[in-house]
Parts: C-alpha cells; structure tokens; sequence
C-alpha cells in the first residue's frame, strides 16, 4: 500500500447539504424543499440559460484554457485589467490555489470561527497552522485578527459577509485592517455574496488593488444561479494572479460555465430580482421568527442563521422527514442553530408552517 | 508583495492548442478546421446532448458532491465497488491530486519523453524530483523506466496510449513492469484514450485493482465528445480513492458534466460509431502521408504523429494562416514533428490537400 501524505490522514471532509435527489431516495419523497445551500431559489439567470442552449452543441470542444471573452467583459465590468483576473472552478477552487501558491507546509494562517468551512479544510490538508479568531457578535473580529499576526502568519481569509452568520464588516473596518496587516501577508477576501450586500457600509476590496497582497473572489453561483456550473473570479494584482494562473489545471473552467457567465453578466435585471425577491423573503422569515420566538442574526445574503435551541438537531430531522432540508449547524459549533436559505415566497411559507407545528409538537 | 513559493517562481506553463475562436480572431478568418487537441471531431454523444437540453435547468443547485447516480452506473459497467471510484474536472485533476495526496516535496517521479506534458508541470508545481526515461522506438520502455526506481520514488506516470505517440505497451508489459514495482510506488496508468485503443494486446488495468499501488483513470473527454464538460475518473483500492476523495475540491465536478456523462454511458452506438469513423479516418491519413513521403507513427488513438522534417514549424504556421490548428511538437522536443487529430471526412481531406499544396510549394 502506498504511503498517505501525514497531514492527510485525518483529514475533515467537508460534507455539503443534502441534494434533493439524495433526501427523496433515502424517504421516498417527491416533494423536497432545498433551503440548505445558499443556492439561488429562483433559478439560473434566463439569460444565462440561453446560452446554454446553443452552447451544449460545442461541449466536445476543450474549454477556452484562457477565458478569454469572459475575461474582456468582466475586466471591463469591473474596471480592472485582464491579467488582474483569474477563473475558477467555483472561487472554492481560487482558496485552495492561493494557498498552495504562496504557503509553505508549516506556515500559518488566520481564521475566524465560526467561518465558512472550507477554509479549514483546506488549510489543514495543505498542512499549514491554523489560528482561529473567535468572532464578536456573530461578527469578524479584525482587530483581534490583525493583532494575533506573527513572524509565520502568511494568510489570512476573510469571508465578507460570512457564511454562516450573514453578516459583514464595514469599509471602515476593513480598511483600518488593512493597514494593520503587513505587506508579505495574503489577504483573501471571499465576497461569495457580494451582490446581495452592496449598498450601506459594505465595502468594495476591488478598490484595493495595488497592495501586492490583497485577493477578492466572488461567484457566478449565487446571485446569477449558476452553482451547478462551478464558476468562480478572483481580482488580484498581477504579479499574484499569475502565480495561480500558472498553477491551476489547463482548463479548469468549464466551457459551458464560461458560456453561461458571460451571459449571466448581462443579465443584471435578473439580479435585481432575484435581490428583491430575498429581501422580501427575508423580510417574510425575520416575522415569522419573531412571532415564534426564535432570535435570528440579521443577514446581508440570501441566508439567515436562527437559533433554535437545544432541539435544533431534532427539528432539523423532522424538518428532513416532512421534505425540507435546511442547514444543520453542529460542524460549526452552532448546535442551537439551524441556517435557512432564502427561499421562493410559497417554500418560505412552508418552511415556517412545519417549522411552526415542530416546534408546537 | 507577497513571497511566492520557490518551485514555481519559473514553473513551465501548459500551452493547449490553439482554440478555434482564437485563431479566428487572429487572422480574421471564417471557416477553422481545429485538429490540435485530440477532440472527437464528430462532436458530443447524442444521447449526452438530450441530458443536457433537460439538465440545464436545473444549474442553480450544486453539483451532487458524491455524484450518486453516475457512480452507480460506473461502476456496474466497470464491475468494481462505487468505493473504486474518484471523480475529476477532468482526469487531470485526478494526475494533480495523486500527486498532492501521495507525494512530499522532494520526493521522486519516473516519467517518459516525450508523454503528455501535464505530467512534468504538475510534478514540477508539487516541487517533486522527475526522473525522465526516453521512449524506445517511440514506444514507452518500460523495463529501464523500473530499472530506475530507487529509494526516493514515490510515483510512475503511464500514459497509456500514450500521448503525442499513439502508441501503447501491451498486458505482457505491465504486467511484468507491475512485478517490478515496489508496493509502495503508486503507478498511474493514464488511460484517457482506453476506448479508441481497445482489443489486441492492449491491457485493462483494472484488473490489477487489489495491489494497493494502482490507480487507472479515463476520461469523458474523448470518445464521448465531453471535453468541455470536464469529466473524468480514475478507479483505484478503497484508501488510495479515499484520500483523493478527501483532498479534492469539494464539488469539483460539475452537475451537466455528471449529467452529460452518465447519458453518454448508455450511448455505446456513439462510441462505435466514433470509432470506426476515426479508424476509417486514419487509414486515409496514413495512406496520404504515404503518398506524400511522410513518415507517421501508427497510433492506436484518435491523433497521428507525422514527421514533417526541418520545415515543420513553417508548415504549422502555414497551416494556421490557412485555417487549419494541428499541434505544433517543440514543447515535447519533436521540432521536425506535427500531431494531427483525427477529424471528419472532410475536414482530414482539407487538412491533406493543404498540407500538400504547402509541402510543394
């Protein structure tokens, strides 16, 4: 038997929600509600979809290895160059090449908790040292971050807003931090939800550029509803964007998803919507929690986070058995919680009536 | 500026063949006839297409992270556990992540030249010592590539067909190479031409499942016409697949290339279609090149490797301004080569009757 990589042995596995196909074969189901996913409720970008029509015709052509017309009309959108942008399967796929470009073994990075959970993961499996952050108020705590820096800290991530509490921090805030973290240390702002924050004091890390060690990612799979496509962008300065250029896989995104994003960015009404319709929805599950008792953190995603209480885990499994699956919150350290995705008007309703009788049972 | 890691301040990058639109852009042209990249020319499997019409809807929810349905259909067709099997974006992925699962920095690959060139990027990325044992009479040798093993190897590439060759080593070779491997040498067959090179003396190498060094991957890409989808997967013991299972991205294959792939798995008549065309296809290449005083290496794939001589470079150049992208052979040190795929009728007709008026001109 051939030898496994130390670091690996007892590696986590980050463990996605449930697919509506798994639920319906494990419980005989027809009917599932996904809100577990943070996946975009109202579909693909119909845009985006039309593209996919007359793309499926081309898929035994290799993808375009550079992006190239995704890259001239998002470097335009975005007022950068093209070489400032690198693609990704997913921006997951954009974290774990940073690290793997820029860290040794041994090195540290610093992380808050709780925080998405890929970065651990993945911080683990490249073998670096991990030192966790606690956040303040379900918030980032970056002025305890920037404090605990040292001689091995190369990275430090920021998800902004933060999977799973749904909050963000300020421009303010991120810029005092910035000048607290010093120039050989990468920073990595994950803005999966950029386009459901926008506005207020949410800051725009684009704006940054020219530091040397400032990375912003962001997704098609989310407010564009292209998750099943795993695309994803980084903005960065040159010098670090080609580094992970060089280092990704020939053809790591996909033709079809390089299609579809490029036809999704046109589609901006489409993202207009689908804002609207998860403010209302928001709006809809912030009363119902508050009519049921059950404190929330209010979210700037398409996501919100509600604490349940020592039956969380028991309401997420009978919440599975009447077809709704909704994050359970345990691999955080959340057990009290459960987090619920926005969903469409009538699967928001029907979270809240199930919920409601559980909860009454 | 942030320090980048020192193996690949001057890493070599993967230069894919030229895409159609590029070339189309470059010199302003309408009709390219693109013969670089060994795609099936004959476009993606039908029934692939019609999963894809319906799947396409469903693209805002991710991928199924364990591909549930693919896996099972997978394996029932190869006759091993669904544990057997690791899913990539693309079989390169699957190269890249043996590599990161198995390998420490420092350690030792035994590679062929010239193979397929992601081998020695990747190895070189992951800061690994190659060792390079040349073809022998353009054929893998590899009895002097297991005279080479020492302490600190660690892992074998084979491509199998072998890429920009053609050629394979037979069951009678590996299975005498496999006698000589140590247990703890993990040796990858790259089988991403499997189906083209089928019967004769052509080993299956998952029939060597159960040594605990052994992992064979294949690929969507060729023979089912999924390049752009970006499928793969390789078979492997049950804790050689599950540490790769654990390292990989999670949803690192994405939902219409699991659709479209496993479609493509019912479409058998596709896949013998494809292959007497590309048979058919070869014969006449061969015959012309014949004709034309050119000598090839018979290929058991869907790509011929034909010496050009000196003039090769200029001859792909031409061939460029023409319309026409075969695969020019410098990277791989065959500067008196091209590689030509395989492709329709028509478009191998056009490639021969330019080729001609170019080598008399």
């Amino acid at each position: 038997m051939v030898k496994i990589r130390k670091e690996l042995r007892d590696l986590e596995v980050y463990v996605p929600g449930k697919p509506i196909e798994e639920l319906q074969r494990e419980m005989g189901l027809r009917k599932v509600v996904k809100l577990a996913s943070n996946e975009n409720a109202f579909g693909p970008s119909p845009k985006a979809l039309e593209a996919l029509k007359s793309a499926i015709y081309n898929v035994h052509r290799y993808p375009d290895d550079g992006c190239f017309s995704l890259r001239e009309k998002l470097s335009e959108r975005l007022n950068v160059k093209g070489e400032n942008l690198i693609f990704g399967n997913g921006s997951d796929e954009l974290i774990i090449l940073a690290m793997r470009a820029f860290l040794e073994r041994g090195e540290g990075v610093i992380l808050a908790e709780p925080t998405y959970l890929l970065y651990r993961i993945a911080a683990k499996a490249a073998g670096l040292k991990v030192e966790t952050v606690p956040l303040k108020d379900m918030r980032y705590d970056l002025e305890t971050m920037a404090s605990r820096i040292s001689e091995d800290t190369r990275l430090i991530l920021v998800s902004n807003p933060n999977n799973p509490t749904g909050t963000y921090v300020t421009r303010g805030e991120v810029e005092s931090f910035i000048e607290e973290v010093p120039n050989d240390v990468l920073l990595f702002f994950d803005e999966a939800y950029y386009e459901f924050a926008l506005g207020g004091e949410y800051p725009n890390t684009i704006e940054y550029l020219g530091r040397g060690n400032i990375i912003t990612s962001r997704t098609f799979a989310k407010i564009y509803g292209l998750a099943g496509l795993r695309i994803g962008y980084a903005v960065a300065d040159r010098e670090v964007a080609d580094v992970i250029n060089r280092i990704r896989e020939p053809f790591n995104v996909n033709l079809l998803g390089q299609a579809a994003a490029l036809a999704a960015l046109d589609d901006e009404e489409y993202a207009d919507f689908v804002r609207r319709e998860t403010d209302k929805g928001k709006k809809y599950l912030y009363e119902e929690f508050s009519r049921l008792g059950l404190a929330y953190v209010p979210s700037a995603t398409n996501f919100v986070l509600v604490r349940i209480g020592p039956r969380a885990g028991e309401v997420y499994q009978r919440l599975l058995r009447e077809g709704i699956i909704v994050r359970q919150m345990d691999a955080w350290k959340l057990n009290d919680y459960i987090r619920v995705t926005v969903g469409r008007e009538e699967e928001n309703r029907f979270f809240i009536e199930r919920l409601e009788t559980i909860l009454r049972g």
